[in-house]
């Protein structure tokens, strides 16, 4: 499930990758991350999950840490190998909220 | 107040609204809004397709209109009243291109 994610970067703790989990599951992992002294939390999401990638965000500012601010949103292109070795683009997101 | 109102819901010609539509579909609509003298377009969404939203953005800056800055990637809660009177919260997007 998540061995494919670890390959591809080292998964730092203050990075919440965004899949098709219940989006509170990804609130919980914010607020924690936060919780345990993390200054700043990046929130990471590619193609249909940058919608719920967006969620989080508004969740976790809105209802759970009020005093939170947005320090970037930055959107970009990704290339992605399929199964059968076709490459396609996909669209990704990085959100970092910080104290 | 009334007035801020009555623009918001007049639609502006260089707003593009991402639906259920294809993707191509709304890369056109902003390319052309950009051919007819628009010095920015803003692309708006909610939901489910904030997704689409990025994609949109990130074709027609990567393919189309290499020259095009992003301008602001604003992320927002939006309360929605369902069918059967209910409201509920939806995340939405609002991505400004710009000349």
């Amino acid at each position: 499930m998540e061995g494919e994610e670890i390959k591809m970067e080292a998964k730092p703790e203050n990075v919440v990758y965004i899949g098709k989990k219940p989006t509170m599951n990804y609130v919980l992992a914010v607020v924690t991350q936060f919780n345990k002294g993390m200054p700043e939390v990046m929130i990471k999401a590619r193609g249909n999950a940058i919608s719920r990638a967006v969620d989080v965000k508004e969740i976790v500012v809105n209802r759970f840490m009020r005093d939170l601010k947005e320090k970037s949103i930055q959107t970009s292109s990704e290339e992605v190998t399929g199964e059968d070795g076709t490459k396609f683009k996909v669209s990704a997101i990085r959100i970092v909220l910080g104290k």
